[in-house]
């Protein structure tokens, strides 16, 4: 008998049918012997629906009233999802992020968990309920409602396993694991039934938007098993670990892309200390966000080219900025391409193999893919090419490690 | 300057463009120098549709959680009406039951409110901030979140105002005050500047169904006056107030009337203890409820005639039942009547005035209206008449007494 607590996202809850489906898996993972603690989100859809409220009366809405207002739509799915499942016989009882008491700090929009008292849940359990939580809320201090932004309810999953000390944190979404590719661009693409949480987060961050980063940051601080699941199928799903708990470890564990990118270079800029901070920052305070960042070393002992990539959605704001800038720094040109692609190999097998690089860049020769940049970590390789080079570069990859088969 | 408690209905609330209007309303009345709580409804139609979600799960639902569900219809409109003042640069604060701490008995769908802590909302008015407060809902002492049943936004405001000790209860509606009778029936019914509690209880029981019943009593109990008014137009609205506040008494005040009612007769009832008991409790045990009820004294020493009026939903159940009843105690017969009326006067100076009843009946016999039943209550007269003389009825007793003309 283990202590499981498991969390249903806003497609998995959907529509009365499906939070009736999840009541059925819920029910007979408590016949199986569990404790089970299930984290909800709001129904889809519904988030939406009352941001859209909010915002036609002010943009952006007061902050705490906001909140308020977003963290009905995870309180009205544990009702639902509690009198579902007391309708078919399994005792149940919900929790607002404020009844559990978990207590965050009072930056609404995108509080802090910083405590969860644990003590009205596991009375519950010791009195054969199941206990249901509202994900993606909680309350300061001082009693204000708070919520915990994008990805939240994973958040609290992770959070409340840490807190109960759960055996396993259970993520159930539409997807049946993680992939060691998007199986839309290579159909042998394999799901990995284990994963540390260093590969995990390179993936996350990368595009392969299966489970939030923060939750991962979370579970890995923590040391608590996450396990992906689909909630439409059953099957094992993908068990995210620390990494010396995997026993045998592939070189690589997957391939992650990102095709919203963008680059500008800024050429011949005086090569003097704080050039750097003056480009980037006119940048983020503007509020974009950068990706890579790469410098080389100055190339005539007096200037140098600097690079950097940003969200294509960002691209002709960032390239006016940087402009702008670059006359003032009396560099010589700004380019700009957003026509371009990010592919990554994540492994933490690379660390102790010097030879994937070399392996990486023939297999993309091979093909003729021209690589860009490239940009290196612990246990990931990017490179960015042409866009349209994205399908091609991922299978040959994919290829050249052989991720279809089982390490 | 006064304290003022300010209830706005679902309708009032509809939509953002009408909440936004309640937000003007609320600064214009600040701007008088009020310090303002403001008791808000779900959005007309909302609770409508967290009804039938719970309701496509379980029906009935689960008590608990469906009051989790329903409480969350108030919270979003406290959210946006206070975005809506913050907008227009008036500080607000929301708060839902929980977080006021209306403490309420553990009685879930029709919970009654033990006690209100008033400290959160005295120091958000001494900060100079308009509170903004969820109808409709507390919660019990362990922490549930609890609903105060149909009407129970209305029960809200009156008893913050009671706990706060406001100078004024004012519910906004969408009709501008308690009128001697319905306009649509006699188009020159006229909107009463006043009203006592007494009056309006009866007035509200007999379908005039401006304010709930349970608010009047609140209010009667504890000498909060309430004032009624649109939230469309601007007007005094109608007053209710403790009977002796109110210098010149009106005779009538206004006629009610009934038209969902039936009758149900048992003939030749043996005249024994216990009969009425007998044959109104296979009524009331389900769930029929019973409006008025008549026996006259036995007529031949040994059986008399027993009748009663329920709704006319109910008539072919509670004829069934009654029939049924009857054969057992060896009653004569069983007839009913579901095309019937009731219209009452209503009034405190009819209490020292024996006349009234006399020239009620003059004044229906002058039109020929044949009297069925009578009841009598301190302050109102009842009849029941054919369904057919409803609105010549009812039109013929605003003349008689004047209705029209302000006392």
């Amino acid at each position: 008998m283990a202590l499981i607590v498991q969390k249903y996202g806003g497609t998995s809850v959907g529509s009365t049918e499906r939070i009736s489906h999840v009541a059925d898996k819920v029910i007979a993972a408590r016949r199986e012997g569990h404790d089970l603690v299930v984290v909800v989100s709001a129904m889809s859809g519904e988030t939406n629906r009352l941001v859209a409220l909010a915002k036609s009366l002010a943009d952006p809405p007061n902050p705490r009233e906001f909140d308020v207002i977003l963290a009905t739509g995870e309180q009205v799915t544990i009702g639902l999802l509690c009198i579902a499942l007391e309708q078919k016989g399994c005792p149940a009882r919900s929790y607002t992020g404020a009844q559990v008491r978990i207590l965050t700090d009072n930056a609404y929009n995108k509080a802090r968990i910083l405590e969860i008292d644990d003590q009205a849940i596991r009375h519950d359990l010791a009195q054969g309920r199941v206990v249901v939580v509202a994900g993606f809320q909680g309350v300061d201090a001082e009693g204000n409602i708070t919520t915990l932004g994008r990805g939240g309810s994973d958040t609290t999953a992770v959070a409340l396993a840490t807190a109960l000390k759960a055996d396993e944190c259970q993520i159930y979404t539409d997807v049946d694991g993680v992939y060691t590719t998007d199986p839309r661009i290579v159909p042998r693409a394999r799901r990995l039934d284990r994963l540390s949480f260093e590969e995990m987060l390179e993936m996350a961050s990368l595009g392969s938007k299966v489970l939030q980063i923060r939750s991962v940051e979370f579970a890995s601080k923590y040391n608590v098993p996450i396990r992906v699941l689909s909630s439409f199928e059953d099957g094992p799903g993908t068990l995210i670990v620390p990494e010396d708990s995997i026993m045998e470890q592939a070189l690589i564990s997957g391939i992650a892309f990102n095709k919203d990118e963008a680059k500008i270079t800024v050429l011949g800029v005086p090569d003097r200390p704080g050039i750097a901070h003056q480009i980037l920052g006119v940048v983020s305070s503007s509020n974009i966000e950068v990706d890579m960042i790469i410098q080389n070393i100055a190339h005539d002992g007096s200037s140098t080219d600097f690079t950097f990539t940003v969200h294509r959605n960002d691209f002709k704001r960032a390239m006016a900025l940087v402009q702008e800038k670059a006359q003032e720094l009396e560099a010589r040109q700004v380019v700009g391409d957003d026509r371009i692609v990010k592919i990554s190999l994540v492994g933490v097998g690379m660390r102790s193999h010097a030879g994937i690089a070399t392996q990486m860049f023939q297999a993309l020769a091979s093909e003729g893919i021209n690589i860009q940049m490239i940009s290196t970590s612990e246990i990931k390789i990017s490179v960015v090419v042409d866009e349209k080079y994205l399908e091609l570069g991922v299978r040959v990859l994919h290829d050249a490690f052989r991720l279809e088969e089982a390490a």
